[in-house]
């Protein structure tokens, strides 16, 4: 069994990561922290049966776990990340804070001088398709954003073929209101959101864009420009991302390409046939799910691809690195 | 032309009114009134195009006006209405503040000291289908609360022929997000409220309770007890009622009753086919449509009732009841 | 291993019935059958990777399965029934074929000649927790209906102990939407049903008060009439019954008695302290939340039930029944 | 005073008219049809209190009108406009019958030989800020799509200017449930569409393309390729258009050459702040909103647009149509 400590589990993120961690097999889940609700259970904070009992980050037993769950918000965790680095405690960082390798850029994008520098390099990128070696071995996985995980599973294949001949790629993405958080505003308010649709952030602006640049050059070796457009859909989770580049091969190939890429990969699905991803395809599940249209015979494509924001977007990957980083099945816990 | 300012323009019932009154034929809107957005536009806080300037209530010129709507909160709108009554100026209060009539009443149910009891008996409680001749002739009108204005309609040719013999009536009333208000909550964060239905404050206990039971003894003369069941509708506007009476006559009987009591009431439609109200029936209008369904021969009815909360259950009746106290058409500026 | 067959597989509760079964560990799923898409696979039909075919009922090998389960529309159930019976398999039948014990009262309420009364004598009604012994012995099983199963355990502690003193019982239901089926109407268009809430067949119309006023009377050996007003939440799935009941005792002795009723029902979760139930305590398990409200000194009571209409009052439901059937843990494949 | 008819009245688009035509104080509607329910009135066929009969086609005084406006599906309106036209009556025709100037082009979009195609040149196609003076002349108007009016007038300017440099246009799309129209299809259930958001006809597909092309060509005089990818969005109304072009300019030229294009344009509003247009900009309105956004400093650039699919897209520009077709000011009957 791993004994596992959740920092920060009453987000959206947080509390998905304690519901797959409580029906995980291997799991012993040691203690769930809060900030705002140390004291109380998860059940005053949810509509559920679940009385586990929030405790305080700074009572957390961390010593007697194998590895944390960090859910706090970019900026807050660096610094409980460094604790865990230094109690030679394995850790999985949800937030943005151990994601870009450079710690200009990420001042850049994040407005945040970032305060444990040394840890960037030792962080592994949790994209467990393409990581999964490097993510066996980790002491500190860095969780992908949710919107980069649709966008660089379904890029990987043909970026690291070198078959994306046009540099600039747009990516028009819808995301589940889950996406803005817990925390209280006037844009996630049910009147607002509900009979809406809206795009926020668009152009080179959205944080993410960070990500999803620079692995891109590493899947490739070059230099890719992010033209991205998110925009908030009435529903509570997934994302689907439609995503406009070109390549100088046919649909078949690409297909090909992509099949065999992800052959050992059990949460990536890709569509041979007809049809389109949907947020019903991957919502409740840690699945990615992936189709290629072809436009015309000048090689534009349209790769679109669908998840759950709160599952392959953050908890059920952070889950699934877990398994690889203690040898279990990739898939334990989180098959249904 | 009428001029009218409005005090608490920012709220969901606030701003419905400000578009009501912007298309009125005889109004002119001299000032709107914003605690928290005094010196932006009216299209700074909802995606709208409507450049008014949103001033503090201090800066208001009340005396330039003839009468002013107060969409403040309770509490809060007794200190206003006594100055508009005391500068001589008309006041359609929207908030719970001068609806009931005694003061000891409004103490038990609201937690607070009522500052301006000498106006309870000056105001004339606005249900406008039922105290037009009052409306016409007042200087201060407590519009009604929004679940009251829908089961008062639906009772009040019932009660006031004292044909509800059972002194229990039942109604379990489910309403749209926005009669929660727009202030920040859990509870109408959008991910907790869509895909949810939720019953609150059942029982004897929800404050509207007080307006419902003063009214019916006002109608009949008898005392009744209303246990009531409000529930939250995964829709921004609209509440529709479910109530269970007795009553010792049979449905024609009834049908006839109501069509007679509502022959000059624009706004009320009676279904005497098969037909139930629905929201669709009356949200976006100043409709309230009422069915009646006999359940056997014992007496037992349910009458359902359906309205737009925002609208009859508050600002398209506030608007009804300015139409009556200025002498004009009482559909003039609702008709859509 | 028990081997299952499942007839009438592409209906919502036939298809969520495929998915719990494909995840429990004790059954071996050997068929499925569908009238309508019979040669396709069960992906064709939902956007799901579920990619088992869909057979004709006619090809279905009977006699190669332990239990059939029965997602057929009432009136065609029976005649498949009859030979599952014949062939000497157990049958859990999810339509209203025979949930009735009198062919005459089915035929009332169904318009419908019974053509196999001789089996509704030997059917047991499957309201798990109620009728947990008879269960363990049955062949046939008539699963309850949707309504009936969040209203049936809301008042089976009160009406086994003689409680409720009132005849007149008022259930004022609301369902999600699947509760309507997937066969095409205007009524479950989305551009209908969404933004609406709708009352439909209220009074003594809808055909499961005859379930209902049937257990009522079996609990209780006294007649009860119910009033009953189901309603169209715009949400998928779901059913929370507000129901109204006069009793002579007060709140803690109910709660007492309900609690000590279901100690051991694992599914059934009655709310002590002062949390009412919504429809997310419910939905995407097999529980029944029930809450009970004291309104008065006079021995009214608001008794509140949620549970999603697919599972518990359902799919679910049917697995749990299965379950009981072969002996195994009431949970089993059901605990998420 | 205007005398109207509408053919085929009970479809969404049919419906919004009716109301708007309702409304319009220049307008004596004579006559509604439907093909399905002829005989019934509107109230029977939507939730509304609008007890205007419905008549057969064949039945409708067609010499009695000033205009006549069709909401038939394509393909079958054909044949009525020929009618209309031979009675030397107007008409706005809101299919797809119209709109495009060749024959072969329409047979090769919608799979079916044009049966009027000398009146293809009659036509004039009803995008009413561009074409304003034709249409004033007009005997016959082809009322455009709902997708192609939201990306033509967020395209025009630019592209008539001949500022768009790049041939490829992707331009991704997002439209509410009521755009698949109130026929019975399981993409439209409830159940299906709700929590959902799904693309469909990606690629170079979808028949709108071809009026999009058609104009962009007539706007520039040159050939510009769409890549257009629409999506089904859980609301019940709307369209937003996410648009990626690359022009030679920068954003100050763009809102400069906008605002003068639409300086005479009541219900085109360029955003010239930082705001986004979201659907509630739109909906409900005749309004098209657009925003531009620079993404860079190599000419990229985002330009978003929302309408509402049945009004700006559909109901409310044939109104307009006719508004300028007889010399009304345009915004007669549409300001609300």
């Amino acid at each position: 069994m791993i004994a596992v400590g959740v920092y920060g589990a009453t987000g959206y993120a947080g509390h998905q990561l304690v519901q797959i961690l409580l029906a995980h097999p291997d799991v012993n889940l040691k203690f769930i922290t809060s900030r705002s609700y140390a004291g109380r259970r998860l059940s005053d904070v949810y509509p559920c049966f679940c009385d586990l009992a929030l405790i305080a980050a700074e009572d957390a037993p961390l010593r007697d776990i194998d590895v944390a769950f960090l859910c706090l918000p970019h900026g807050a965790s660096m610094e409980t990340v460094s604790k865990v680095w230094e109690a030679g405690v394995k850790g999985i960082d949800l937030s943005a804070d151990f994601r870009l390798r450079s710690a200009v850029n990420y001042q850049h994008w994040y407005k945040k001088e970032h305060t444990a520098p040394a840890l960037l390099s030792k962080s592994v990128y949790g994209l467990t398709e393409v990581y999964r070696d490097q993510i066996e071995r980790a002491q500190l996985v860095a969780n992908p954003g949710c919107y980069p995980t649709g966008v660089l599973l379904a890029l990987y294949p043909a970026a690291s073929q070198g078959l994306l001949s046009e540099k600039h790629i747009i990516v028009d993405a819808k995301s589940g209101v889950s996406g803005a958080g817990r925390s209280l505003k006037l844009t996630t308010h049910f009147v607002e959101a509900n009979d809406n649709f809206s795009p926020y952030s668009v152009g080179h602006a959205h944080r993410h864009i960070s990500e999803m640049e620079q692995e891109l050059e590493g899947f490739s070796g070059q230099d890719y420009q992010i033209t991205f457009s998110p925009h908030l859909v009435p529903v509570n989770n997934g994302i689907l991302s439609t995503i406009y580049v070109t390549a100088s091969v046919d649909r078949d190939e690409l297909l090909d390409l992509y099949s065999q890429t992800y052959a050992d990969a059990p949460f990536v699905r890709v569509l041979e046939d007809d049809r389109l991803p949907s947020l019903r395809h991957a919502v409740g599940t840690n699945r990615c799910v992936i189709s290629i249209t072809q436009v015309d015979d000048e090689g534009h494509f349209i790769i679109i691809s669908a998840i759950d924001n709160l599952i392959k977007g953050a908890s059920g990957q952070a889950v699934q690195n877990m398994n690889v980083m203690f040898g279990l099945d990739e898939q334990t816990g989180l098959e249904a």
